[in-house]
């Protein structure tokens, strides 16, 4: 990634860019899977880009890491006791769900690099996958979610945006295969993208879950560093979904995101009917 | 305005900017009160800027001006029949008052150009100046509310950004001068900023109105070309607010937005605490 005059630019499209300024290119590397460059921004702190696009900034990772891992917390019958986690490579959503108390987590990460970028630069993230109750395994998700006899309370898909890598991630078919790995009342959650200028990413994931599961829903929230800043997810299950009472709060997720997020916009909700 | 190789670029911070890509600069002019700028944009169509900051564009406009009208209507205990916009030389928060059945519109802008270039750039928003039931009036909106003899079920205050002309719109002072021209049951509402970049501006509304009106509550929502993509809402009233049934919607607000709106992440509850 070269650098102009010290600014790092995301393009959202030909005609739109968001730019960061930067004190220091820590890293630029290809990996057999994709680009990644770590700077050290002056207003968000240390920030990964992958093939270009912004993954996580140290100022408001949280937004994006509560969101994708609170919110379908609490719609498992009881609290989750182990959770897959597909993608995720930079530790984030394992964290949050040490934190929440999960036992067992299996994280499948595609590309060792991420991981290796995360423990130098995102110590408190990657700290998870020094942890027991963490299982990191450097291996295609798809792959492992066909073949694993490992079952499931959680499934999360932490993945980057359907084009490249993790274009499977968002398909019926690997939607299907995740079916098999749940346990009773296990819910599944994917980020879906930004409904304003991705309603690609918003409309794969819920017609794809759409044709296995019985309940779909789409939750948003708000993450500055993500294109328009306003982003979508979606979660599903089999069963139909309950929301379990909540009692703790972050510094994003509080009870009222919890119910607020599933409040779409107009123009969302019409993207997915 | 400068524009670098067709790029506008609205300045965040030192280190931080949104850039569109434009192909024509329309107009840029200095006027008594501040700079203004037309662009025309690939992906936001024509775009407004005042001091640098981006106002509307013909893309997004719908997301603030459905909020900052379709909102506080739906928080007055009857349809609200006339109402007092300060700011709003645009037309935009006019225009949807009228759509939402409103009789009698007084809008107050201090800047008679930015009427002027609402006009040529756009027509759609400044036709609410040429109905009958909107009484335009170029003038300072703080001495129009100290002096005015008229009362109002609605009060918008459809202003830039707590730096410059519009800072005393954000005063305890001022929101006295608005309780002293409400109709029994009226509802006052501002723009507030962007909670995560802007959060005096948030703070100084909601402390300014704690200070003189009963119940006073945030809301909020996405609007893309906005710093962050994440805008505040201070509404309040005299009186306590109870929520009419919602049975219209935009294009993004609906009856769940009225809802999810005032659901506030965390650390936007704790900006107000």
């Amino acid at each position: 990634m070269k650098l102009i005059e010290n600014w790092f630019s995301e393009r959202y499209s030909d005609n739109l860019q968001l730019s960061f300024r930067v004190s220091d290119q820590l890293l630029s590397i290809k990996t057999d899977y994709q680009r990644i460059d770590l700077f050290d921004t002056y207003d968000f702190g240390k920030l990964l880009a992958i093939d270009g696009t912004v993954q996580l900034t140290e100022r408001d990772e949280f937004i994006y890491h509560e969101l994708i891992t609170m919110v379908p917390y609490h719609l498992t019958p009881k609290p989750p006791e182990n959770a897959l986690i597909i993608g995720g490579g930079d530790g984030g959503a394992a964290k949050r769900l040490l934190d929440l108390g999960l036992k067992h987590i299996v994280n499948v990460e595609i590309d060792d690099q991420v991981v290796e970028v995360s423990r130098r630069f995102f110590p408190s993230l990657s700290s998870a996958f020094s942890d027991a109750r963490v299982k990191l395994l450097i291996q295609d998700g798809i792959k492992y979610v066909k073949n694993t006899s490992e079952k499931f309370d959680l499934i999360i898909i932490d993945s980057t945006d359907p084009e490249g890598p993790a274009e499977g991630l968002f398909s019926k078919e690997f939607y299907m295969d995740t079916r098999r790995i749940m346990n009773d009342g296990a819910v599944i959650v994917s980020q879906s993208g930004s409904p304003f200028y991705q309603p690609k990413a918003i409309k794969l994931a819920y017609s794809g879950m759409k044709g296995v599961f019985n309940d779909v829903r789409v939750y948003t929230g708000f993450i500055p560093t993500y294109p328009s800043g306003f982003w979508s997810f979606t979660v599903a299950s089999p069963w139909p979904m309950k929301q379990r009472p909540v009692t703790t709060s972050g510094k994003y997720f509080n009870a009222d995101v919890m119910e607020g997020s599933f409040r779409l916009p107009q123009f969302v909700k019409e993207l997915i009917t």
